[in-house]
């Protein structure tokens, strides 16, 4: 399936998020990431996740897809995912 | 349609940004909003970014999809749109 995350993490946590979101995802802008994964990738993506977050206070919000051909994506200004490597 | 719209802005431009999207649709964390939307509404609030935006250091990215119903929303942690009168 395809899916869309955000998360919003206190500062202490965002690198360790990043890094992990970016296992399974692509980064497309600050901390937003979309790709395809499977059933059990995502369960481990979340389970993984829930490791890192202090669920008090971070959230992360998915948006799946069954399919890309669902969702139609339009980017104005520039992709910022060109910078991923220098992060 | 129903959109979700994540921003990234220079500091200067976040709050207009932000402003701006939630006359159109629902914030639901930092700089994510989702939402129904129509065509003509939706172009209108491109227009609108892109007169805010500056468009070498400003990205909007826009997943749309022609019914909610493609899309699943998974919130892991508290659903921070909650807070939304407090900003």
């Amino acid at each position: 399936m395809y899916v869309i995350l955000v998360y919003d993490c206190g500062e202490k946590r965002v690198v360790k998020m990043l890094k992990l979101c970016r296992q399974y995802l692509n980064w497309i802008q600050n901390s937003v990431f979309e790709g395809e994964i499977s059933e059990v990738k995502l369960k481990e993506l979340i389970a993984k996740a829930k490791k890192i977050m202090n669920e008090q206070e971070d959230s992360v919000i998915l948006f799946k897809s069954r399919d890309i051909k669902w969702l139609e994506k339009e980017v104005i200004g520039p992709e910022k995912n060109n910078l991923d490597n220098f992060l």
